[in-house]
């Protein structure tokens, strides 16, 4: 079992970080100039394939274990009426994955994919962060190190996903801190706020910015002061990933924002991880482009528990069917370019 | 077998087109509604779910049988040095198609479609349309027909693609001909030719414009002047489609320039279509504008075959797999908006 035993252990690690295979990649890209397509025709599909390879080290890549990781954790924040569902909706939502009745139940096994669902300490909500740090140092680093336990070894492909009521909240909170912009910027409506929510939700990050901005030249510190749980846990899922040479799938506006972090600490941290999408919520484009990532999927999709990843994963399986099965120029016997 | 024996008994055929059924996709909205998910979090995967009810009149809709048709034909405008590949590759990779080596193949296979390829011709390319129309009126007709046949009546869903070296010189000059704008706005790159010959490219279909001005007023004209066998054959099999209440995914720039005239001639033709993606070739975005039609996907894709459509095909299954597999707010226990 992983523990940090401080903040400054948990940053060493962010700092040391493996660095994935170009060559992979770059043989990946020699087999791509050969199969029956015109040169690059097959757009992201084959650069998906390329990072595939880099990041597990292998050429070709291979999807035979992909496994979906999802954290639900509860919010103090909630008692300022920032979410349209109320908070036991979080563990009801964890008991309907369990049944599987939820749409990552249907996702996953649509993606091929297993489902974890861990959940963190839901009847411990964490504190109030318009009133306190969200979570004290032991706090945070139980839950990073619960997820980064979480991430099995043996993966091919991990997907990040969350369930929490108020964690767009939480999200919108640590964006605003790590890039500035305060809530205007970064709140949104989550599972669906009306006007006069969305307005409390704003003026609730805005007071919490005030109160904590003393950290925020520390990443780390940001996460642990804002975030929940289920977020810190995906921050060290990430960390695992890397560290074991799998790619990551990211999710939507609270699993960027969660990573978020680990991208300020070190520019090439999440080199790894790829956006499946990008979420309807409002603020999920611009923490993408802050953190220079470009999504695979735009579906209007505002749901978290991974389900923008498992779906992106569909597209990753398509693109690995064409690098391994297609025959080349020579073996069809057909022209190339003239 | 079917036969048009006229240019006016086919755009008669193209006025007289069934509704689909509103019922289906508002029952399909009211389950949706009731799914343990914030209302509309699964954006444009409850939406799909909907078209396709409606356009199967079916609650829950299947895809049980989804059938990828791609169309091969030659053109005879490849002597003016449109194209960065040699005509011959056309018959080659039909051959492939056959072999199952191209990218379809695997993307077919990925996407659990049947794969059906029809080569109309391939030995007699169409006309020079810088010359004289590149099809007359019979072998238009012909080739529309066999592409209305090719459409099994029981599928579920069909995804039309194409092959033919040139091509999107033909769906350029169509585009052109239908909206306006000449080869500036339409003409891309298609497999990749140069600078050089992007010029070439573009003074061709301005040259042709000029030449066939004259049925400029007459979609189904334009279609048979600038088009190919395979063009006419999709447009053919979009029209079965509608007839046999199939909802149709749309390719890339050539195979929603084979269908545009539909569009001109009434307005609601291609409420049955989807665009499956948007491609990297020039000529799609605008053309989807001109269509009203929003792209599932965007990923950079300009291969053809069919291929963006098929990768489509696992959106619109996550999308089902989500409506038909999901429990409701009362079923799960969770507890609805507060």
């Amino acid at each position: 079992m992983t523990t940090f035993d401080s903040l400054d252990e948990l940053r060493s690690h962010c700092l040391d970080l493996p660095a994935g295979d170009p060559a992979a990649a770059a043989a990946v890209a020699r087999h791509e100039a050969e199969l029956t397509k015109p040169p690059g025709s097959l757009g992201r599909l084959e650069e998906v394939v390329a990072w595939l390879a880099h990041w597990q080290a292998r050429n070709p890549p291979r999807l035979d274990h992909v496994e979906i990781l999802v954290f639900a954790g509860n919010h103090g924040v909630v008692a300022q009426g920032v979410s349209a569902y109320p908070a036991e909706v979080t563990a009801q939502m964890v008991a309907n994955f369990a049944a599987g009745g939820a749409a990552i139940n249907q996702l996953a096994r649509a993606a091929g994919a297993g489902l974890r669902v861990v959940p963190l300490a839901l009847e411990k909500p964490t504190a109030d962060f318009t009133r306190e740090p969200a979570m004290d140092e032991a706090t945070f680093l139980a839950a990073v190190a619960t997820g980064y336990d979480a991430v099995p070894r043996e993966a091919d492909l991990v997907c990040l996903g969350e369930m929490g009521i108020g964690n767009t909240t939480a999200a919108a909170a640590i964006a605003a801190a790590l890039f500035g912009g305060g809530g205007l910027r970064w709140a949104g409506r989550g599972t669906g706020v009306d006007d006069q929510g969305l307005e409390r939700k704003r003026a609730v990050i805005d007071a919490a910015l005030a109160r904590h901005a003393a950290v925020f030249d520390a990443p780390l510190s940001i996460a642990a002061a804002f975030g929940g749980r289920e977020l810190a846990a995906i921050l060290g899922a990430a960390l695992a990933t890397r560290r074991w040479q799998i790619p990551l799938l990211l999710d939507g506006f609270v699993c960027t924002a969660a990573v978020a972090p680990l991208k300020k600490l070190r520019p090439d941290a999440l080199d790894h991880g790829l956006a499946g999408h990008v979420s309807a919520e409002s603020g999920h484009r611009a923490l993408l482009d802050e953190l220079g990532l470009k999504p695979l999927l735009d579906l209007g999709m505002r749901l978290g528990e991974g389900s923008g990843a498992a779906v992106a994963t569909l597209v990753l399986r398509a693109a690995i069917a064409c690098h391994t099965g297609m025959a080349t120029f020579a073996q069809a016997g057909v022209s190339d370019k003239s």
